[in-house]
């Protein structure tokens, strides 16, 4: 498929523009040069090693990501620091992460004292260092201990059972869809002030903090440089969506499902061949580019109705129409692949991890 | 995983209850027996070969689909006769639907008098004769041709560019979720007539008319014992969920996504690992099975934070918890695999065709 155009790709499909896929990474990258904090960009958004991989040679310390499997893929594709920021929990999980964790640096987050207990043993039995970060709440209500007492209490538990306690994190996913300005900035501060007071109580028992992580795409301005914290997890910048450019407006969208007009029986609609099953519509549906006076309807399971708001809009059966994603966090995982476009041809042709 | 409980299975994972489905088959397969109108389950909402050739051993006449790759997968599995009901526009696809057209009897829809043109065009090239149905809107406002004069239109353009025109179809979708009773049999009676009536206008044109498919889970009853209907398309029957079952009592929700608690920090609130990526929100939350007091709150991308209305409810970090699937048609294609289970024991697992 590489080097035809766009146009000839079998829909619906996944398109990425690479001129500004590029240009969100170059940003990213270029903010923290020289800073104190450094990125380990999320893996969870595009699951794509090849990106991971240029994150890396952009600068990033290494890669976050949430499921174990994904520290698998990482591990064997050469990432040599992985956080995984979801909790893991139980006895074969577990065992797989001591496995994998052979392979490369894994920080897993931990938020409770029995499954410390539990890491704790299962390293003893398989004889490999476990290493563990704390995850702190920070307000999102989801996981993490409370900041302060609770948050020392387990670094202190994970350090007695002989875990390698790394550090703590925190995700203020809360804060993220904030519109930009004073108000946010005072938020998210207020936020990883309880973040780096937690690192600060830890110390205080003696115990080193090494990382402080934290941040997302909609905050990594304020987060990245607040004084204490050492890395960004941001995620979303890279593929970004328009639903949340508004809120992090250094980064543009790329992402598109390209869809076919396949139906026409009526002079005031158009249906293309994407459904639910191709973009998702979890956080509102999706908008047509580039062309004026077509409002996607719905978001059926296979099909997409489009009315005609403009009767003469030039579409017809077997044109191709891109839909602009609206969440890509709820898209890309629907695709085995995303084509990498470049000036309206095909570049590079990306295995989507599963 | 065969013989081992679904509890020791690693999650998020999703889970149908084989009891549950094979009453559901079993229950369709026995209405059209001896009926003169016969069943065609729809592969787009299980995605699993093994259950295709299942309907078929209980009775169907063949398998309808959504895409054309799910037509390939399905003529390989050795099914015969395979009606696509979505639309199939362009010049590639056209292509490969006339290569498919040599390993199975495909029915392909048609609303459009230039696809027409071109499939035949593509037929005499590909020396493979290519059938087709026309697709008739019954008022859900998609795909297909209004009923009546532009229907017979379509058919005898088909025939005159010497395609095998073999019947019509349509899908009353709209009228699926309707409350069960005396005002949606009529509602349902209302758009067949329309349907039916196209197909006597087109034999009028000394035409013949084979097929007449239509219906789904929600009218079955009332679709498939209407005169002049050949056949019905009903998919959701087979795995059900929450958000269908009012709507078709008949059949019972077989799916849920087994979850695991990662997160308990506070006594209000547990977190699971089961977000967007793993259970389908578009028609509405999942609910949480078989433990009361639990109220899912949202579906974030990686989690889902459950809300505990009894705080003394016996949920810990480490426990396996069943969310019920309330829109399969979004939620199976997430997933690369469905265990199948009894009594709680894995019984087979099954491959989800991407």
């Amino acid at each position: 498929m590489v080097g035809i155009p766009v146009g000839r790709l079998d829909t619906p499909v996944l398109v990425a523009d690479l001129d500004l896929v590029e240009a969100n990474l170059a940003r990213m990258a270029a903010f923290f040069t020289g800073k104190p904090a450094k990125f380990r960009p999320h893996f969870k958004n595009h699951r794509v090693l090849a990106l991971a991989l240029r994150q890396i040679q952009a600068g990033a310390i290494g890669i976050a990501c949430s499921r174990l499997w994904q520290v698998e893929r990482l591990a064997r594709a050469g990432i040599r620091s992985i956080l995984l920021t979801n909790e893991i929990v139980g006895e074969n999980p577990l065992r797989r992460l001591a496995e994998l964790s052979r392979e490369a640096t894994v920080l897993a987050a931990v938020d409770n004292a029995k499954v410390v207990d539990d890491m704790a043993r299962i390293a003893r039995d398989a004889r490999t260092p476990l290493n563990v970060v704390v995850d702190i709440d920070l307000g999102l209500k989801r996981c993490g201990v409370l900041p302060g007492e609770a948050a020392s209490a387990l670094a202190l538990r994970a350090v007695a059972d002989g875990l390698r306690f790394r550090g703590i994190m925190g995700y203020e996913g809360h804060l993220q869809l904030l519109p930009p300005g004073a108000e946010k900035a005072r938020a998210v501060k207020q936020a990883l002030e309880a973040l780096v007071g937690s690192k600060n109580l830890i110390e205080h028992l003696g115990i080193p903090v090494e990382i402080v992580s934290c941040g997302g795409t909609g905050d990594y301005a304020i987060s990245g440089t607040y004084p204490g914290v050492t890395e960004n997890q941001a995620g979303s910048f890279l593929l970004m969506d328009t639903g949340y450019a508004p809120f992090a407006p250094d980064f543009q969208p790329t992402l598109s499902v390209l869809a076919t007009v396949v139906s026409k029986t009526e002079r005031e609609r158009i249906v293309v061949d994407a459904g639910v099953k191709a973009i998702s519509g979890e956080r509102g549906l999706p908008s047509v580019k580039g062309i004026g006076g077509l409002r996607l309807r719905a978001l059926h399971a296979e099909h997409a109705p489009i009315d005609l708001i403009d009767p003469c809009a030039p579409v017809e059966v077997g044109d191709k129409i891109e839909l602009a994603v609206s969440y890509h966090d709820g898209t890309v995982h629907l695709h085995q692949q995303m084509y990498g476009v470049r000036k309206g041809i095909v570049e590079q042709v990306f295995t989507i991890e599963h």
